[in-house]
C-alpha cells in the first residue's frame, strides 16, 4: 500500500439498540428510537470524538415479533437530513433499499443531503433481506437473493449516472450576461435496462463529493461482488479476527480483480464494545445487558434472521434443529454462520438463541484492552476502521471519552478533522464526472 | 362560523424564485436554491414573524428550458427535515407526488418529520403535472389528469391508514414488566385497491399531530374534489379577490357536502407581495424585477405550463394563438385561465408571455396597503390565510418586518405561537385514530 493507513471510525445510531431488551436498561431512554434529543446528543458525541460518520440502519417490514427498535424508529433520509443541520464535520450514512424505491428519488435525496451538509452524505445500499417487505410495496413476490443483487447493480449504475447529470462547472450563474447554466454541461442519462428506465437529468447539481459515498453491507458472495464493483466502504459483521482477515483479503482481492484501487474501498467491521474501568466492571456490564433478555425474546430474535420462523416449536435443550436451506433468501451470511457454528460447537437451541440475542463481543474490557484490539485488527489488516454500535446505552460515550484518546495518543486516529467532507476524511477521491472525463480524453486525442 | 377566525400565514421557500430571471436580482444569492444558509435564514425569519409554516414546492422533470430554480434545488423531504432541526415552532410543509412514489415510504417519511419536529409536518399532495415526469420513473405513459386524481385519492386512503397503524397509547414501554408495546393496539391496514396493495403496519408510531397536515394544491374540478374529501389546507392561486371568493365559497361548499367541517380546511391563496416604503418605491421594485426578463425567457416560461410547448414559432405581436385543448393534461386550471384572459383582453403573445413571467401582483405598495389587502381578503372570506412567495429577494424580510406588525396591531395575527404543533397553530384538530374510535364506539354500545 501507498501512504500510511489511518484508522477510520463510524457510529451506528440505533435508538434503543439492536437487541430485544436493550430498551429495559436503566440508562436507556425507552423512546430513544424516536427521540430527536437522543439522536442529536449521540451525533454530537460522535463528532466530538472526531468520528468519520454516523450510520443509520433500516428495514421495511415488521411484525409483532420484531425487536423494539424496528417497530418504531426514524426513517433514515429524514433523520440524516436533520442531523446534517446540527453537525458540521461528521459524515451522514444511511441505509436505503434498492428493492423498493425509485432510483431518481433516491439519487435526488442523497444528493440533496450532500448539498445540505456540505459534502457529508453516504448511502448504505441494501437489497431488503425480509421477504415480508414485498407486502408493503404492492404485494408482488419478493425478488430472490440473486435477483435482488442484479437489481441493485443496475440501480447503482442509474444513480451514479444521475449524479453525473451536471458537470461540476455547469452552473455559471453570471448575473451580467444572464447565463445561468451551460447546456453543454447538462446530460441526459437515457438509461434503459432490464429493471429501470430513467431519462434524467437529475434536478440537482453535482454535490461537493461528486457522488455520495457508497456503503455496502451484504457479506454473501453476491454482496461481496457488488461491493467490489461499486462500493467505497463495506460494513461487515465478523465474529473473530480470523474471519475478519479472511473477509478483508477476499474483498480487497475482488476489488483488484475489478480493476479498482483497494485503498479506495474501506472495510468496516461492526463492533459492540463494552467498556469498564476494570475487566470486572466490563463483565458486570455484559451480565447486566444479558440479564434483560428472556428466552422467549431470544427465540423471537433468532427467528427474525430466518424469515420470522417460529423457534418456540422446538425443544429448547435439544441440539439446534436442522433447518436445511431454510432462511437462505434473507440474511444469508448470518444464517449460514449460525447453522455452521451450532453444528461445530454442538449447541442447543437455547444456547444459540441467547448468544444471538446478546452476542458476547470480543471488544469487552478496559479502555486499554479495547484500544489494543482496535489497533491489532487495524494493523493486521482485519479492518480499515470500525463501525461502533454500542451494546449498552453508555457505550458510545465511553468509547469517545475513554478509547478514542488512547487511539489518538498512539497516533492511530485523528485529533482534528482533515476535511469537511466524508470523502475527504475517509481519504477517498471525488470521482470525476464521466462527461468531463470523456471530454478531457477527446481533447487529449485532438491535441496529441 | 363558531369562534372568531384568525389569520394564518405560510412562506414559500423557493430559492432563486419562481421566475426565469429572479436569480439575476442584485440582492439574490445566485445559488439560493441549494444554499442551506439561505434556507435557514428564511425559515428563521418566517419563524420570527410567527408564520404558521414554511412551504417547499417540487417537480420531477426538467429540460434545458426549465426555470433556474427547477434545474437545481433541494429535495423537499430532506430540506424540511434539516429545517425542522433548526427551528422550534414553525410548520414544515412539503410537496410530494402521489404519481411517482410509494405510499409506505411517503407515509413513513412524513411521520418521521413529524417525530423529528415534535408535530410540525405537513404534506402538499400533488399528482405531478408534467408529462415528462414519467420518463424519469420507468417510462410507462404519464397517467391522464383524471386518473392521477383517482390514484391520489387511493394513495391518501393508504397513507392515512398507515398513520393509524399504532394507537396513540400503543407503546407502553414498561421497563419493570418488560412490556414494550400492546399488540392489540398495533394494526395491519391490509389495503388491496385498484392501484395499491399495502399490508402495514407502518414502522413508526403515530406522531404528535396524529397525522401530518394534508395540503392540496390543484384548483381543477378534480383537485377541488380531492381537497374537499381529504385536505386540511388548500393552496390556490387566484388572480383577483372575486376569483378568490368564488374559489373559497366553492371549496367550502364541497367540504360541507362531504360531511366535513369547513372550519377545519383552510384556504390559502398564494401571494407575491412587493413592498416599498412608498407606493413609488414599490413600483420601482416591480419594474426592477420585470426588467430582468428577456422575451425569450418569458416564452420559455409560458411554454412550461403547456407541456414545454415552443411558443417561439408564433408571431410575437399577433393575438395569442389558438391552442385548442392543448395543455390540458398538466396545469389545467392555469392554462385555462391564460387562454380565457388572452381572449377576453385580446392580448398578444408578447403580452401574455411577459405577464406570465412577471405577474403584476395585486399585493404591491406600502406596508399599510398590503396589510389592508390581506385584511380585506381575509374578512371578506376570500382567504383563511396566505402563502407568501416573495417576488423579490427581500420580500419575506419586508413582509415580516413591515406588514406583520400592522396585522398584529390590528389583532388579526398572533404575537406568540399558540401551540408547538402545526395543527395546534392552524386550529385544526388531531384526527382520532380509527381503531381507537371504533373501540370507543363498541364500548359505548356495550355500556348503553
Amino acid at each position: 500500500m501507498g501512504k500510511r493507513r489511518t484508522l477510520k471510525l463510524g457510529a451506528v445510531l440505533h435508538g434503543v439498540g439492536g437487541s430485544a431488551s436493550g430498551w429495559r436498561h436503566p440508562d436507556m431512554p425507552a423512546d430513544a428510537s424516536v427521540n430527536i434529543g437522543f439522536y442529536k446528543q449521540q451525533a454530537l458525541k460522535a463528532e466530538e470524538g472526531k468520528f468519520d460518520f454516523i450510520f443509520i440502519a433500516d428495514g421495511l417490514y415488521i411484525t409483532e415479533k420484531s425487536i423494539p427498535h424496528f417497530l418504531n424508529r426514524f426513517e433514515p433520509v429524514t433523520i440524516l437530513s436533520a442531523l446534517g443541520a446540527v453537525t458540521s464535520h461528521i459524515g451522514l450514512v444511511g441505509t436505503l433499499s434498492t428493492s423498493y424505491s425509485e432510483p431518481f428519488t433516491v439519487a435526488r435525496q442523497f444528493a440533496s443531503i450532500d448539498h445540505i451538509s456540505g459534502g457529508r452524505a453516504g448511502w448504505n445500499v441494501v437489497t431488503s433481506p425480509l421477504e415480508g417487505s414485498a407486502l408493503n410495496f404492492g404485494g408482488k413476490p419478493h425478488p430472490s437473493h440473486p435477483e435482488r443483487y442484479r437489481i441493485a447493480e443496475e440501480y447503482l449504475e442509474v444513480t451514479k449516472g444521475l449524479w453525473d447529470s451536471w458537470e461540476d462547472d455547469a452552473f455559471v450563474r453570471d448575473k451580467e450576461t444572464g447565463v445561468f447554466f451551460d447546456p453543454a454541461k447538462m446530460h441526459r442519462l437515457n438509461h434503459k435496462g432490464e429493471y429501470f428506465s430513467v431519462q434524467g437529468p437529475l434536478n440537482i447539481a453535482r454535490s461537493k463529493q461528486g457522488q455520495p459515498v457508497i456503503f455496502q453491507a451484504g457479506s454473501s458472495d453476491s454482496g461481496r461482488n457488488l461491493a467490489a464493483k461499486t462500493a467505497d466502504a463495506v460494513f461487515t459483521g465478523p465474529e473473530s479476527i480470523e474471519e475478519a482477515k479472511e473477509f478483508y483479503r477476499d474483498v480487497k482481492q475482488r476489488i483488484i480483480r475489478n480493476g479498482r484501487n483497494p485503498e479506495h474501498t474501506l472495510i468496516f467491521p461492526g463492533i459492540g464494545p463494552i467498556i469498564g474501568r476494570t475487566e470486572a466492571e466490563a463483565e458486570e456490564k455484559y451480565r447486566q445487558i444479558a440479564s434483560l433478555v428472556t428466552i422467549e425474546q431470544a427465540l423471537d430474535y433468532l427467528g427474525r434472521f430466518f424469515e420470522h420462523h417460529d423457534f418456540s416449536q422446538y425443544e429448547l435443550d435439544a441440539p439446534f434443529p436442522d433447518l436445511g436451506d431454510f432462511g437462505s433468501n434473507s440474511f444469508r451470511s448470518t444464517t449460514d454462520r449460525i447453522k455452521r457454528r451450532a453444528k461445530e460447537q454442538q449447541l442447543t437451541l437455547r444456547e444459540v438463541a441467547l448468544q444471538a440475542a446478546t452476542p458476547r463481543t470480543a471488544f469487552i474490557g478496559t479502555p486499554e484492552r479495547v484500544a489494543g484490539l482496535v489497533q491489532q485488527w487495524f494493523e493486521e489488516e482485519a479492518a480499515d476502521g470500525f463501525i461502533v454500535g454500542a451494546s449498552d446505552p453508555n457505550g458510545l460515550n465511553d468509547f469517545v471519552d475513554l478509547v478514542v484518546p488512547i487511539l489518538q495518543e498512539r497516533g492511530l486516529f485523528r485529533t482534528e478533522y482533515e476535511a469537511d467532507t466524508l470523502r475527504g476524511n475517509l481519504g477517498i477521491p471525488v470521482p470525476e464526472n464521466r462527461y468531463t472525463a470523456a471530454r478531457k480524453a477527446a481533447d487529449s486525442i485532438v491535441n496529441s
